[in-house]
């Protein structure tokens, strides 16, 4: 049972409400799809902060959303120095603080999570697969530098592009890049 | 079968000549000691730099060895533009070209690897645990992001203080903490 890998970087998810805040516009403009139906890396790029640090040009996804929330990497939360905690994208409840700073305004928020490992799949491949049961699995990782993940969570969106979501620490641990074959191992 | 774990950051190691060629200096200042049995972090710290960028503040670490290296996460590959392999420390043939700068000159050499995920053990706990026949293990990393890691090398030290190394990519994907336990899997 085989996919491939999508490696994510840094990113933030805006509602409409927070972008009108942050850069007094309603909508984003499309710099390039995602492989997500629907989903794409907007033109714009922004700065998060903390009282101890801040990462400059993080990419907003598109469309807005119905919450606002930044996904960082451990690596990046030490850098920051917060601990986000793991989470389903969305679930923002307890999430670390942080600051997003945009040209016409300032957003602090608890809304910095890690993101879970998570496979999008729509209901058919799932059912095609015998997923329809699990809402986690596992995935064995090829190479110099493979494993074993745990804690892969099922994410079923329809439509949805078949993939492996990581994010750059376990792509880098791993030494993975876009479009690397990976294995699902039903627990 | 269980040991813990320590995180190592990026670092440089030294022969003697290139120690003098950097810094003009024959011997370096333990700043701490390090868990492994006589060796320590140095209160040297130099940048490292390719065409594409440089990462400063690399801390040298002691003493002296037969050897000069640079050892970096593929984080920091990314971040210099190159592409190391991975390998046991020493065995620097093939290993990326990068440049150290010291205060009196600078060596660019081809010394930058992605170290081995790699267990210190000596030759008592390694018949102890059944471990004389092996080369590599596995090790199950627990928490919210655990997982089974592949290709674990036993690197059999006298006197050596039993521990798993891993460098930040592994311990940042893995959430791990320096002194975690993890356990070992033999094949």
């Amino acid at each position: 049972m085989q996919t491939t890998v999508g490696i994510s970087n840094r990113h933030i998810h805006l509602t409409k409400e927070d972008l009108q805040i942050l850069c007094g516009i309603d909508t984003l403009e499309e710099a390039r799809p995602l492989t997500q139906p629907g989903q794409f890396a907007s033109t714009l790029k922004l700065t998060i902060q903390t009282p101890k640090n801040k990462i400059e040009n993080v990419r907003v996804l598109g469309p807005t959303r119905s919450y606002t929330q930044v996904e960082i990497s451990k690596t990046d939360a030490y850098t920051l120095g917060i601990d986000p905690p793991v989470r389903e994208s969305g679930d923002v409840k307890g999430a670390a603080l942080i600051t997003i700073l945009g040209p016409k305004g300032t957003i602090t928020r608890d809304c910095a999570i890690i993101a879970t490992r998570h496979i999008h799949i729509d209901h058919e491949t799932r059912e095609k697969l015998g997923l329809l049961d699990v809402s986690k699995v596992k995935v064995r990782l090829f190479g110099a530098k493979g494993g074993l993940i745990d804690a892969v969570s099922i994410k079923e969106t329809n439509p949805a592009y078949f993939e492996l979501h990581l994010d750059t620490d376990d792509g880098n641990a791993h030494l993975l890049k876009n479009g690397d074959t990976v294995e699902i191992i039903k627990e």
